[in-house]
């Protein structure tokens, strides 16, 4: 018997400016969601229900390069065409998580205004009309220093802490653990892009079994932004 | 039925140096592998099985600190206590590796001489003496700059790609996948995390279900290191 189950949702169609995201997922076939399983969206079918869509040249491949300017606060480092930026929201991506995938030709998708306000909405819906508690993140793919490839991490929560500290709590020889802030849903993120991939059109992944402590009030930016203060890499 | 499993092993017991950790797996009652699971094992057990602890003075909390200075290649931060360095492997990551939790009182950790090494010997005894043909993945705690919280990636690998490239195929709307270099071995040892905790002591898993074609030779060193002159922020 598994300890933790990750199920991909394949039939919620096409996401349209408008749709109802948390209807599309519960009228979903595989989506018999049960209370306690967290739900991962991918951030870009949240900008095309919230309608997050800019029109660009289709035929200028740098025609989106002036949006990265204007949703970026600070530019990090810029090298050719690739620009590394802190977004209003404090996160740290590649070309202001602004990409062209998986959205119609001529257009580009920005990211959601406020992701964990997103996320509270999708849970909001799904508990008030289909009578079901669970967690939801909102899941982005991007790059990091010194490593390569890309891999997913959270970008909204709600239902979830974003990150569990296990400070105070001791280690299987009893010892006091130090450091021990576990991004979670960044975690969660990246496992559940295993079973959607890029390629696939897989939006949304349903992950069961998750530790029944880390659900409850969360928020990336609260809990995962990094002070720049506090960054010794900015 | 879920698309991807991943399973805790409880009971392989306290390692120690010299242990045959592919034995210890396989005499597990939780684990029945098969052909095509990749294994998640932490890095702390294969360095105790590995012999690679050194003894500390238990009652000076910084007395570690010497080894991490000898494990770095270079530093490229410091802050108090903190240290982030470039190991010989090429890893950026806090202290060289080196921890104390979950080891006895009295000695720390290094990391593996070469993980991937380990890990291509714990695939290929389990192949030998098993028949069974399984992906490993060696994982290891780190921080990451701007964003809060530890997530585990990997350090070692064998039998799995550690970056699945999807450069030259179709996102769902049928148009070129440009950022496809997805660190697959990553996101995986992130999805094991989460039925390991750092407080449970569970030190290897099951991931089953993953996709067949990422299956293969690979290198975590070789592929996911990026070169430090291709590197934007070191």
């Amino acid at each position: 018997m598994a300890d933790l189950e990750i199920i991909a949702i394949h039939d919620i169609g096409e996401v349209r400016p408008g749709d109802d995201l948390a209807e599309l997922i519960a009228a979903a076939e595989d989506a018999e969601l049960r209370d306690g399983d967290c739900l991962v969206i991918t951030q870009k079918v949240v900008s095309k229900a919230e309608g997050r869509l800019v029109d660009i040249d289709p035929d200028d491949p740098l025609s989106h390069k002036p949006l990265v300017e204007q949703e970026s606060v600070r530019i990090l480092r810029r090298r050719g065409e690739l620009i590394i930026s802190q977004t209003e929201h404090g996160f740290v991506c590649a070309n202001a998580g602004i990409d062209l995938s998986n959205v119609e030709r001529g257009q580009a998708a920005l990211l959601p205004v406020d992701s964990d306000r997103s996320a509270r909405g999708i849970r909001d819906r799904l508990r008030a009309r289909h009578g079901v508690d669970v967690a939801i993140i909102i899941s982005d793919t991007f790059g990091r220093p010194w490593r390569r490839g890309v891999t997913d991490v959270a970008i909204g929560c709600a239902g979830i802490q974003a990150v569990a500290d296990l400070r105070g709590t001791t280690d299987a020889l009893g010892r006091e653990l130090l450091v021990t802030e576990v991004a979670v849903v960044d975690e969660i993120a990246s496992a559940a892009d295993l079973v959607m991939g890029k390629a696939k059109g897989v939006a949304v992944a349903i992950v069961r079994g998750l530790e029944p402590t880390w659900f409850g009030r969360g928020s990336v930016v609260d809990e995962i932004v990094r002070d720049p203060a506090d960054d010794l890499f900015r």
